[in-house]
């Protein structure tokens, strides 16, 4: 027999019983039922009930064990009595009358109970992350985590692309966040950097000939601590395509994207057919570019009903500024003062003046709005505003009015507010979209000037024409997000692979040839040789795996993270370094005295 | 039609003439056959000729193409005459006659050129690689390397393996190599370490209850430059198991990594059944505990023929020393004077003072050893070593005689010599094996103190009750190398999981309970919770494609490798950073002023 295990903590059934076993694992859990044994016992794959009464030649040695402990018992398979099954077990219809048992390993006193997964500190948790690790639902996120990732391996290889590695020791990229640098033992005073994405390299593989590249990429940004982001690393589904439209891109992905989320759904409903949706559209029906579509709710520019009227406020800020609009965010069940209230001291509490509102409910026969602009605007205007939006008895409508440029991040947190308070958004679902056309480039209004909109190696739609004549903040890149449920899970864009556009791209934020050439020398220099047209994306994993699993935490679908302070409690790192260490870099650490605080 | 192809470059057949398609690619050839266009066009794919004569509507187009532009050709498939068939291409049997081209980008002059593959200088391979991954055999190498990892990963899940992914920003850990390390801005001071191997975090997983966890682990060093190793990073199959002893292990890898040599092995035979080699045995017979066993020639002691015999070196050293040895390198087919001699001189070379030897002939009816040596022991021993190595009419023998431990090097490196110098090495073909029961702890000669012999976090054989009772250097560990044609390939071992058995093992070195606590926190906190007995291995990626491309290389499997003085030449890295960057490291600079030379 196996030193160690002749099956599996999941694979007896029924049919073995008779039969003589040896198994192997860690003591889930010990109850003793007036001198007779049970021992939970527990391996990854699953559960055994080990039996042991004063009979049994190992009850002397069952008696010390306790949870965590490490053991091997021999003992024989038993049916048990009908009474005894356990349902909720594959192997709840037997157990095992030991033997013969060997303590393998003893634990101390734990610091952190396995069994129950009683909430206990993060810092504990982590500290002791292979006790964690071992309770059950972290356990089954890793091992959803890995399957997960393994699928998307498999779908990505089905859809005709090909896992290329990157170099992960590589040269500083001003891709937006901070690199992490590594200094340089044999050439002093340099330093390589970690990459943030695999942008270059993934374009340098395209016009290096290869055709479809993917990678489960892992990416390094030194960021300040966010919530919701991992610090340190994270992993990316990186891709690239040669020789493709933004079409194409869009059409391979999204049956591999949809075909993973269905795969892990667990019976959930998937998007069947993403809908595109350009950037523009996005913001002005839901107020974000990451929109929860879970979320019923379409907001409508209702200008017309209050310009002019009565409602002097939203009257005045019309006809004051051009640019200004009433946007609406219907509520449907929503019409009862007491919600009404509700979300005006929401947006008092966002900092806002109020929210305005009407509701709408029966009086006798007839439909009446109810609330102060109602009032303001008078019967007609109320009952247009209700017909554009399709509202009725006991629904409600909010209004915001300005510049939608600067209302409309607020009006889309209303927007979300209003749908979850009503309990508009099914949770059990998974809404994809595609947004599209999304701004080249955008305005710094600190630095009063144009900036990139999000990746500079865009293309930007109509070429280096738009960028010769075109009003520049009127340009649309042709780059793309996915979202889900309110998360951007994923974003691309097709690439700028024409060297003088990339010129010009750049010299409209301020940038001049030679730097571009200086910061994106390989790229650049590549462009020169004969590049083809592509495109791709990256989706991020980490956050897929975090809505499947429906964890609240990235740290719940990662095997050893870092705390939010970006130190490992488990290795205890970052250290200092030894002189010696310091000396073979070239390096001296100055960290400056500390502030009185 | 799609905006750039309506096949690849691989696709179109007989059946396809009379289509109209629609190709992208590169320029790979241009040929001018007095006003007959022909274009190789080349993608990822494959290669299609491609026509155009002056009645072709863009016969000025193609006249401009240039060697690895990228263009966009519609044309009419055409079947090719019988004569101008190519039957060494997949689309030999058509061409396409060019309607209309488009240049997509155009190239400046190469500074490598991709067709006909010429040698250049590494340096601009290096610089300008996204043109010499264009080269076919390049090309193909990185194919090949991709097809191989992804057939890797197909195996270890076949074998029930999970594949985890492991922190990259962790801990510095002391594994015989320097790590690369990175600065913390958040912990200032402070530094990360990039992982040598995720040694310590695979150990953790199977203490977090895991089962079979593996992953192809980037791995970091900082060493200085060799020719066979990359600098920074290289890539590891990296595996460990639960509830396992030794030859779990080896079983459960072997059909793993024959299944990999035999799927890329190109018909070349690979081993079946790989020989279990005791360390010891090794060393004896072959000099090397890598042996290449394509090599048929097995040292043996002739030790008792040469004591008290007329060939006094060689018996004073016998006599003088009791652990001295003759041992015999026997050269089948390298009986001839000028042979023996080239090996003598070789031998001398380097730095021995000679290398004794007798070649056997026919003189008439009788075999005849001839050479000093034989002539010196005379006609009775020298038969005798004849007979028991075997050898015959045309054969020879070389000797080295003295303490085993300090020529077995120099005994190695003469049998590959003389197997390859005769030709005696099959080269086409797979041999592997398993070297097992290496000594725990070695002798430290320069520090007159014991060391590990590879790799600390090893169970010794015997457990604890060897590390207390038995001469440490007898001491054997559960520890294996698997070996391809001379170079080890993969290296593992069982752990030691058990932490008084981990002290114990430590203090022999001279390391007490505290250091290893220090060093190794994270692993010997955890085996105090209940660990599971584990082991594992794990393989080098990198080396296994280099054999079975036939690179000699590991330059020639890499996509973006850095160049011997670990300096990326394509991305400029590493390279100086900025102020505000050292600033928020909290770091300087202190390069040492050179020394004149």
């Amino acid at each position: 027999m196996h030193r160690y295990r002749s099956h599996t903590c999941a694979q007896l059934r029924k049919s073995d019983a008779g039969s003589t076993v040896r198994l192997s694992g860690w003591v889930h859990r010990v109850r003793d039922h007036g001198g007779l044994l049970f021992i939970d016992l527990r391996d990854h794959y699953g559960i055994t009930q080990i039996v042991a009464d004063p009979d049994s030649p190992c009850f002397k040695v069952a008696e010390t064990a306790r949870g965590e402990w490490v053991i091997r018992v021999d003992g024989e398979v038993k049916e048990r009595g009908a009474e005894a099954v356990n349902p909720n077990l594959p192997t709840g219809e037997i157990e095992v009358f030991a033997l013969d048992m060997e303590i393998l390993s003893a634990a101390k006193e734990l610091p952190l109970p396995v069994f129950g997964e009683p909430d206990y500190p993060e810092d504990i948790r982590l500290k002791y992350r292979f006790l964690d690790l071992r309770r059950d639902t972290l356990h089954k996120n890793i091992v959803a985590r890995t399957k997960i990732i393994s699928e998307m391996r498999r779908r990505m290889e089905g859809a005709g692309f090909t896992e290329y590695s990157t170099p992960i020791l590589t040269a500083s990229s001003p891709e937006g966040a901070r690199d992490f640098l590594v200094p340089s033992r044999i050439h002093p005073g340099n330093f390589y950097a970690l990459p943030q994405a695999p942008q270059q390299y993934k374009q340098l593989i395209m016009v290096s000939g290869f055709d479809r590249y993917f990678q489960i990429a892992p990416c390094f940004r030194d960021e300040d601590p966010r919530a919701d982001r991992l610090p340190g690393e994270f992993y990316q589904l990186d891709l690239e395509m040669s020789f493709v439209e933004q079409e194409d891109v869009l059409a391979t992905m999204e049956p591999v994207l949809r075909g993973v989320f269905e795969t892990f759904a667990e019976g959930k409903p998937v998007t069947q057919e993403f809908p595109r949706i350009p950037y523009d559209v996005s913001m002005r029906k839901y107020g974000s570019d990451k929109p929860d579509l879970r979320n019923p709710i379409v907001m409508e520019s209702v200008s017309e009903h209050f310009a002019g009227s009565g409602f002097k406020v939203f009257a005045n800020i019309l006809a004051n500024d051009p640019k200004a609009e009433v946007w609406a965010i219907p509520a449907k069940s929503g019409g009862s003062r007491a919600f009404c209230d509700r979300m005006n001291s929401w947006a008092q509490g966002e900092g806002q003046p109020g929210l305005g509102y009407i509701f709408w409910r029966k009086e006798g026969d007839k439909l009446e709005g109810a609330g102060p602009i109602a009032k303001n605007i008078g019967e007609e205007r109320t009952d247009a505003i209700r017909q554009q939006l399709g509202l009725s008895d006991g629904d409600a409508a909010f209004f915001v009015a300005g510049d939608p440029k600067k209302f409309v991040k607020f009006a889309g947190d209303a927007r979300t507010r209003v749908g979850e308070d009503l309990n508009l958004v099914d949770r059990d679902r998974f809404e994809l979209c595609w947004i599209v056309d999304f701004p080249f480039y955008e305005w710094n209004e600190d630095e009063k000037k144009i900036d990139f909109g999000h990746n500079p190696f865009s293309m930007p739609q109509g070429g280096i024409d738009a960028l010769n004549g075109q009003d520049p903040l009127s340009i649309k890149a042709f780059q793309y997000d996915m979202v889900c449920n309110g998360f951007e899970i994923a974003s691309g864009g097709i690439r700028n692979h024409l060297p003088e556009t990339m010129v010009k791209a750049f010299e409209l934020v301020g940038l001049d040839r030679e730097t571009v050439e200086e910061r994106f020398g390989g790229l650049y220099r590549a462009f020169q040789y004969g590049a083809p047209p592509h495109g791709g994306m990256a989706a991020g994993i980490d956050r897929i795996i975090m809505l499947l699993v429906g964890a609240r935490n990235l740290r719940e679908v990662t095997m050893f993270p870092m705390n939010q302070q970006a130190f490992d409690l488990l290795m205890n790192a970052p250290a200092p370094a030894t002189p010696a260490q310091l000396r073979e870099l070239a390096l001296r650490v100055a960290v400056p005295a500390k502030k009185e605080e």
